[in-house]
């Protein structure tokens, strides 16, 4: 088994993920978030949107069914498509742009005949049954919906018109200043051709947008200053480590606003645990840069020895909102003429892909075999296991009774006693928790307990009950430090 | 205007939500939730959250898009559907039962011969053009979403199925252990005939749901013990003030898991600042229960005149997994054999209403005209604002730098700079932040600020500086305890 398949495995096996609706043969590209996922993305969440607050964002909060105008205005219901080709012989369909790249041709097909000629040319072969493949045709990504009456709607694919077309309230919300960061989490809907690689793509998944709105008559209100090293991959093919900072100052990346944001995705990313060394922002080709978008920079994440999208920090520029002004005839400029159109950066968070990138990035093997996820503390599902040693003379019922105790001051905690101290340690390294505390005999003569951490498994012992209850402070204090 | 009228007003004014997409002229039953209210929403997610995690309760999410043969299961494909009406005059739609109890007749037609009889006898006219109306037919809830390939699919009108087609996984991640408290927070989509009441009646809405599966074998394992009073009115028409536990030992409450989930829900209405007075818990007659419920008490709020369910508490028994286990063919039971399927109670939040309860248990009007909404320091958007006395001699840097000093401790926190600040006193007032910290001269002089209460209007005076620096705890040891 591959890495990646061995986390998939822990993920359904200790319940991170599952395919939805397996009962009746499942559903393509769609996964139910099982109880520690569920904790583990609200985790992610909080830390995302904590570092947005910190930088004066507003929350937002948009619904997912979206009507037709919305969408012609931002161009996707005639370009948001993918070329697709569907076998002639097995009824298979497939996105042209993969089939291509698996045979390290990397293109994106300009429009149909292009994508057919590139078929044909290269003798693709259907991956199901192995015929030519010679037709390609558009396919919009959106999933329309039935409605009552005439209306015509479609699930979002971005939360971020939802956020566009209000933008003239948003502003008179916040006083007509610019800057004005707004950031929203929801779902986004897109009708996959192929779906694959568990969570990574899916027809329905959890996005975190941020839409930036500068004003472009003003000088850049953001600028970069973190000093962060990364690598960066350009467009003209050029890569290199560096400094974030010193990468906008060379004019690698072009705007101090998509530098600073590129900074603070880095930061966000390392905080929850994604690895500095499998982390790179790599820049689009003009081919494959989205309608919208006049630059992009996608921090993508080493996964199975794909780089996987885990970000997109894409130049939106004047184009939303100065096509909803266009449909829509109102004024959606910064004053009363409708000339100052405000530019729009955003950064384009993909919750589950990062969920992916942590459990990668947390995933390793002892020297015995036995499988751990080294969460941060922060992000791990539970912080605390409350064990009992054995099943007998009583310790299970004080474990039980410190485990009530503990509770109160802290969610993030589980009580196992089923089966061996050894097997029970080893279900907590592999879902993720960091301390298991066991209850023993000194317990019942001396109130102490043993703290065991996850990555050292060293055992701290003779833990007073009482220096637990006063709470915890994980991020500042860890209980290690606390005790030794 | 109505109460509820003066309440919708603020909340369109000052950003709690908006209808959507209103620059293209809006989408009927659709809601933004605008920046203050996105936050308040996450307050309530959160405590609900909270309280449920105390009983230890397991999360999960699962996608909105769900495959036909789920509903067909559930029998929401056959069976959640209103009997509608539509004018044949001027082409307008209307639920039938809200017709006929618009007129004084409280009854819900069985099928659509008899709606159309009743419409017929009492001669029901169309409310938008004055025609009498004739037919009826039924009217499914659900959202069809178009796909590629034959999969049909709806958007989910509960969050619930998700969990019980996965019933057997969530057992396993449970070690085989009932009872089990499954939550789960998440939109529910519905295709209202005719959305109404702001975000009362969307057709996207928010949820928060919790299957209780219990074993039907054994004794309740839940116990009603809180003693709290509440008016209870049975489907018998009777209708007392009554202590839960009490109401569930002289058999008014069916279940004792069904009295103890009703305390739980009530502790968490009144926990988020709902008037204890305007509930009540309404018990379902035979003929309004839905199609999967044997017995259901909602827990309703008297807004503007009319009692509107917040919370449906439902006794589901065995139907859906019993349904899942026939339809899909697999063992959805306890144990090898099939023969004992869990019974499950289902207290579903709806989100949104118990927003509007908040808001309109929060709102009221000073003597002197001006609008305040007194929600509780763990509720509201911002609970503090940092307010310069006027707009010069420095006064509005100082308070800038406080302001971002405090922000790293309280993110729910303001500044606002614009206007008198008898002006902004108001302001702050009608979005609900409790406290508001004034810098002025004696600021610069002594770094003492004054924090002036909300509900009180009081001002206390020299509070130190470096006081405020020690952090917050609103909720334990609330500011004007701590100084005065």
């Amino acid at each position: 088994m591959s890495n990646f398949d061995e986390i998939v495995e822990i993920c359904k096996r200790r319940g991170f993920f599952w395919p939805s609706f397996q009962i009746y043969g499942g559903s393509a590209g769609l996964y139910d978030y099982a109880p520690l996922g569920t904790i583990l993305k609200e985790n992610v969440y909080k830390i995302w949107m904590e570092e947005y607050l910190k930088i004066g964002a507003i929350p937002y909060d948009s619904p997912s069914i979206t009507p037709e105008a919305v969408f012609r205005a931002s161009g996707h219901l005639q370009r948001f498509a993918d070329l697709a080709t569907t076998c002639e012989q097995c009824k298979s369909s497939f996105k042209v742009e993969s089939l291509l790249s698996n045979q390290g041709i990397n293109l994106v097909p300009l429009n149909e005949d292009q994508a057919a000629s590139l078929l044909l040319d290269n003798k693709i072969r259907c991956p199901k049954c192995g015929s030519f493949l010679k037709n390609a045709y558009n396919f919009n990504l959106m999933f329309q919906i039935s409605s009552n009456g005439n209306e015509k709607l479609y699930l979002r694919p971005e939360t971020a018109q939802g956020i566009f077309v209000n933008f003239k309230l948003l502003l008179t919300y916040n006083r007509g200043k610019l800057p004005m960061i707004v950031i929203q989490r929801g779902k986004g809907f897109r009708n996959e051709i192929s779906p694959r690689q568990a969570i990574i793509r899916q027809r329905e998944f959890n996005m975190a947008e941020v839409e930036v709105f500068i004003d472009p008559s003003n000088k850049s209100p953001f600028y970069p200053d973190k000093g962060e090293v990364i690598t960066l991959l350009s467009n003209n093919g050029r890569e290199q480590k560096k400094d974030i900072e010193k990468a906008f100052e060379e004019g690698i990346i072009g705007t101090p606003e998509h530098a600073y944001f590129m900074e603070v995705t880095l930061r966000i990313a390392l905080r929850i645990g994604i690895d500095r060394n499998r982390l790179r922002f790599r820049q689009h080709r003009k081919d494959e840069l989205a309608h919208y978008s006049s630059d992009c920079w996608d921090l993508e994440f080493l996964l199975d020895e794909d780089w996987v999208e885990i970000v997109g920090i894409s130049d939106r520029g004047q184009f939303d909102v100065k096509n909803h002004q266009n449909s829509s005839g109102q004024n959606m400029s910064l004053g009363e003429n409708g000339d100052i159109i405000p530019k729009v950066l955003e950064p384009a968070y993909g919750i589950d892909r990062m969920i992916m990138a942590i459990l990668s990035s947390s995933y390793n093997k002892r020297e015995s075999g036995y499988k751990v996820l080294s969460l941060k503390e922060e992000i791990s599902p539970y912080v605390l296991a409350i064990l009992p040693l054995q099943k007998k003379d009583g310790l299970t019922e004080r474990a039980q009774e410190l485990f009530n105790a503990l509770r109160q001051i802290e969610s993030r905690i589980l009580f196992d006693d089923s089966g061996s101290i050894g097997r029970r340690y080893s279900r907590q390294d592999e879902i993720g928790t960091p301390y298991c505390i066991t209850v023993d005999y000194d317990t019942l003569s001396r109130n102490v307990v043993t703290i065991r951490e996850r990555d050292s498994q060293r055992q701290i012992k003779e833990v007073p009950i009482e220096s637990l209850m006063e709470g915890f402070d994980f991020l500042n204090n860890p209980i290690l430090q606390k005790f030794e």
